[in-house]
């Protein structure tokens, strides 16, 4: 087999097999084939598409290039969750806790945020004490135990994918939905979960500006997943609004455990709930509306908020700021940004407001940055709102005054006012499964 | 300027302009752009295309990566001519005198056979004591005095030509339209002359399998020159019959020889007669059916004849094999193939043919083989004629018998039979040059 005529039959518009497929990802990984001919075939894939099935193929390819995440030990529905990215999304501190009340599994291995906001990691490390470096057999004891647990990604998970997205990333192939849903399962199935929900976030802020688009992306990872024998549902959710108020990484624990008190904003609720219900759902242990039901008790009779105590202690966190956390310290200086003008907020660009976070201290501008976990955004408004000129529209947090000047231009520069009512799409929009679409 | 954005601007359908073009070649040649970087953009103009302006710019920009060679000690106008491959191909051995005859002049740089059969200057090379590399100052005088030289490449011809298409040949980049046209032009603008000729052949044995298809490319190509100042034309000619009968070093001398004394085969002298009348034309001196009378009496009053006498003097080579033709070594075997059917010969694959010629000892196999300049096919029968079973369709020549029984399969290989009699297109199917395309 050789990849020139694996490129020359892409770039023709042909399908390539499962054995061609196999073949061009092991070589891909073994060295023996060059960086120029792989980007030249994404590039022909970015024009030529591929079938569901050599997207499975795909996706498999790459799952198995690597460690695939042995879950076995740990008894009983193993349930994943991914969102494609967003800021202000603190939806696995709310739901991972829900979904282990409602007696599922939650062994999740997450990573740190690679972009202007922090991951899942570096809010958890937030905490103090908590550890997110755990033996595999700590971790799948606590997971067995509470019923939850959240850790860095040991060993070399889907290593295929690392190089394909590396090259994708220098040679503008990243928008592709058959590489976009490959790269994304490859890593899911090889973390060993039995069911995946995805949020997949559409709007002008993500990758898939459309909710057909989304759409599009959702039932090609539906496909994959359930090709591969893991239920797999996908949530298509609005971008376009930050999730919640607080930005930044001890203000979002803070956030979830107010969500997790019943006392969270409604959109972050909302989401938490839908995305838990349809979790608890692919378990088979009832209908999707007595699933709903089981997540709300679970969220109002404080059992969730149990799990997560339970699940700080057991990684040796302090869960004392969790039962109150007026606790976490403080960034030492505050800051309100106030609305330039009369009228309603017609539009949020969330990167933006990710930036103007970032700026703060509370992400990575470069990958050695270090982090400092008080500071962040408590938004006021957000799109919807009216406001008056010198409302104030959120409050900056930050260690020194220096970093205040930036980060407000940057996030009056997230805002767009418009003098007419702004009419709210929903949040989630749309729900993709094996049984096809449902548009909300 | 970034490569990245030049690749997704192409990739969704924008145009790049001249600087970024130019950025992108001269950052190629001097290793700042990676080759996985510069596939991906091969494969995006593959899909996207380029604008006459950007092929130009391309064209430009490769024609300048190296030595652009001066011609401006050479007096009056240089012409020069290039085929897009054939097999049999011995124009410029009878183009060459005869235009130098009708006063232009012919300094001309000729590669090597690079696939299975002898280049211009192997077929030179065959005859005793030629020299293809000599002195530039020596080629200027003897372009002076006798009107033509034909010489090995000497300098570093458009480096960055070199570097894409080694790419290209690796990626499954190489049909695509603006990249051919770009890199054929790119050598002969660097060569320096001030009139260019085209042959782009057609068929199922070309690049372009189809007349339309070939017209594009010369429409291209004739932009580029025009637009570069060069006077371009392009005669579209077709490939799917070898041209003349002669296939093999000496052979092919032989044969333009004979072409030269006006007693070459139909299909040779047409097309010669033809390339070399546009090629005077393009000079200015008379209209083009003046340039062909010119031609005509060049050709049949000897004075052509005489002119690559003079050139194989001058370049130091016995002038006297070619007074003589009798004088060329032979082959010490030959065999004769045989008609395995009565009928009417529909097809000959000129490729099979080359490959057949290359197994007898006249191309070669590998970079590093030797030619044997008395070897080749000496064809009986071509496309359209008539033969009954046992007639002879080629005689093979060479140094072994062992060597007929692979070429004799493959020459068989190479034609097609019919009950039918065959109706044969002519052999010129086009010109296009500035003023538009006419088709015959």
């Amino acid at each position: 087999m050789r990849m020139y005529d694996l490129i020359h039959k892409k770039k023709n518009g042909g399908a390539l097999t499962n054995e061609e497929i196999g073949f061009m990802i092991k070589a891909y990984v073994d060295g023996d084939i060059p960086d120029y001919q792989m980007s030249a075939m994404l590039m022909a894939i970015y024009f030529q598409g591929m079938t569901p099935e050599e997207t499975a193929s795909l996706t498999l390819a790459m799952a198995r290039s690597g460690d695939v995440i042995d879950l076995s030990a740990i008894e009983g529905f193993k349930v994943d969750k991914h969102s494609t990215g967003g800021v202000g999304d603190k939806t696995t501190l709310v739901i991972g806790p829900i979904v282990a009340a409602c007696g599922c599994k939650v062994a999740k291995m997450s990573g740190r945020g690679l972009g202007h906001t922090g991951g899942t990691l570096d809010k958890l490390e937030a905490i103090p004490g908590l550890k997110i470096d755990i033996s595999k057999d700590d971790f799948t004891d606590i997971v067995n135990n509470v019923g939850l647990s959240v850790v860095g990604q040991t060993g070399n998970l889907a290593p295929a994918d690392k190089m394909l997205y590396a090259l994708r990333d220098v040679t503008a192939t990243v928008d592709s939905i058959p590489l976009i849903a490959s790269s994304i399962m490859s890593k899911k199935l090889a973390a060993g979960s039995n069911g995946i929900v995805l949020d997949v976030k559409t709007g002008s802020g993500a990758f898939m500006k459309t909710v057909d688009k989304s759409i599009e992306l959702a039932r090609r990872m539906v496909e994959i997943g359930e090709h591969a024998g893991v239920r797999t549902i996908a949530i298509i959710t609005d971008m376009d609004i930050p999730l919640g108020n607080n930005i930044g990484n001890s203000l979002e624990v803070i956030e979830a455990v107010e969500t997790l008190k019943g006392q969270g904003p409604k959109d972050l609720t909302d989401l938490c709930i839908s995305l838990a219900a349809n979790m608890v759902y692919m378990s088979g242990k009832a209908s999707l509306k007595e699933c709903e039901e089981l997540v709300r008790d679970s969220l109002y009779s404080g059992k969730a908020l149990d799990k997560l105590i339970e699940m700080v202690s057991a990684q040796r966190g302090d869960s004392s700021v969790i039962l109150d956390p007026d606790k976490f310290e403080k960034a030492p200086y505050s800051h309100e940004v106030k609305a330039p003008r009369d009228g309603y907020i017609s539009h949020m660009d969330a990167e933006k407001c990710g930036i103007a976070s970032m700026l703060l201290g509370a992400g990575r501008e470069t990958k050695d940055s270090i982090l400092d976990y008080a500071a962040g955004i408590v938004l006021k408004k957000k799109t919807g709102h009216k406001v008056s000129k010198g409302d104030v529209l959120g409050v900056l947090h930050a260690s020194s005054k220096d970093l205040f000047e930036r980060a407000e231009k940057t996030l009056l520069d997230a805002y767009s006012f418009t003098d007419d009512e702004v009419n709210l799409r929903p949040l989630v929009l749309a729900k993709v499964d094996i049984d096809g679409v449902v548009k909300y």
